[in-house]
């Protein structure tokens, strides 16, 4: 007898796991976390948040590394949908927010075609840790009345990114990236009308404390960034507010002295 | 002698309450509430989060109603910093993100001036929380590669939204807003070119047991608002993945019931 044929219901839960440090998962995530029977994660959530899960849990690594999916998104779906339709309790552990660049969509889809029940929990996205880790403020009744999310990742076959409707002033744009396509993104933004000295940064394994920093322009940036050598996954904020980062204090707060080592 | 003539360094953390619901404050905020000994907080901080902060803790609200603000900013980021040099531990608790709306980065200027240590950590920002909580992915990729969050307030003199860039195909738009400008919010989104047929949701208390959230288009979304008499704190949600919101399955999710109650 299987675990649904006794009446038992699965349910999955799309869990945003935040932006790294393991602090900044939401209280009920961690209280999901600690009463899952299975939680399936990916390659954006650390160690420090995987030490949260119960010890009797079935753990599922569906890691995708841009060169090497470990899994694809179809399977991902089908691996939830199967767990929930055997009854299980499965944590499906997403860095950042699961409906923010997350494809929590795509799986939300085939949950509720396959009449599995879930709940998504909310997480704090990367832009937002980023920006408390800097001190950069993403809004600013003055310099930023809007704050605009996109995905740096580009593929073939999807559509282009609306680059006139970014390039506006008056608003902080943060992407959401790795670091190759650094310098062509920058290229694109100046030649659609952001002025070179535009304030950039390009915040590294934002919130963990590997984090490392770079202000710079948008003309520069780039350049900025091959010289330090960054590679880990990224975010780059542009906007007036990027020059608001107050950086000598965030240093003196105690513990986030690593935050702004490298942010010059 | 004071605190700080007796060597006690006095901080300031800006901290994310989150969107409402206590469990999704992050593990941080909570061990920093229960460690605090002045809590600082507004209107967007409900009863359930005011409880994580420890007994002995002097609370000051400081709640900012838009007909009936009980302190200005400049007097809250005095307050800031005058706690902040006697030497203090005070937790400055706001709805959401601290920097996301939340006027964090005019507190941290006033604290970087005054030579107050600080540090911010981020929340759940409430269109994170509304989305989880109805189940509306807020990027997709097919249909919106760019999140777009926009405050919905505006006040005399401060400078006009960029209608033209809020107003393209291929983005989901959040606005940050009370409800009394949803009429004429959407008529001049509909101006600029948005179709009256996109889908929109307004979602009131979100995460909240209170919640209660409309889903419509944005040519009829105002006159439904208006109906079911709508009146807290809400977020309008536009876009072609508010289609997307699947309410059956997330009512079927336990204790997620509220949620969906009046979406259709």
């Amino acid at each position: 007898m299987t675990a649904s044929a006794s009446g038992a219901k699965g349910i999955v839960y799309l869990v945003g796991a935040g932006p790294g440090d393991p602090e900044l998962i939401t209280l009920k995530a961690a209280r999901l976390l600690r009463e899952a029977e299975v939680v399936v994660y990916d390659r954006l959530v650390g160690p420090g948040i995987l030490e949260l899960i119960g010890p009797s849990a079935e753990r599922i690594y569906v890691g995708k590394e841009r060169a090497n999916h470990i899994m694809r998104q179809a399977e991902i779906n089908a691996l939830l949908v199967r767990r929930g339709l055997r009854g299980q309790r499965v944590v499906r552990l997403k860095g950042g927010d699961p409906l923010i660049f997350g494809r929590g969509g795509e799986e939300i889809e085939a949950l509720a075609e396959a009449g599995v029940p879930f709940e998504v929990v909310p997480g704090v996205t990367a832009a937002a840790g980023c920006a408390a880790a800097t001190a950069i403020p993403l809004t600013h009744r003055d310099h930023a009345r809007t704050l605009v999310l996109v995905t740096g990742h580009t593929k073939d076959g999807e559509p282009e990114l609306n680059w006139q409707a970014l390039c506006q002033p008056g608003q902080t744009i943060v992407f959401y990236m790795g670091h190759k396509a650094l310098d062509r993104l920058c290229a694109r933004l100046i030649e659609h009308g952001l002025p070179g000295a535009l304030p950039a940064a390009l915040v590294e394994n934002g919130t963990l404390p590997s984090q490392r920093a770079i202000r710079a322009t948008l003309a520069t940036i780039a350049a900025e960034v091959e010289r330090a050598t960054l590679q880990g996954p990224a975010l780059l904020i542009v906007g007036e507010v990027v020059a608001f980062a107050d950086l000598a204090h965030v240093a003196a707060a105690a513990g986030a002295l690593h935050h702004a080592q490298e942010l010059r």
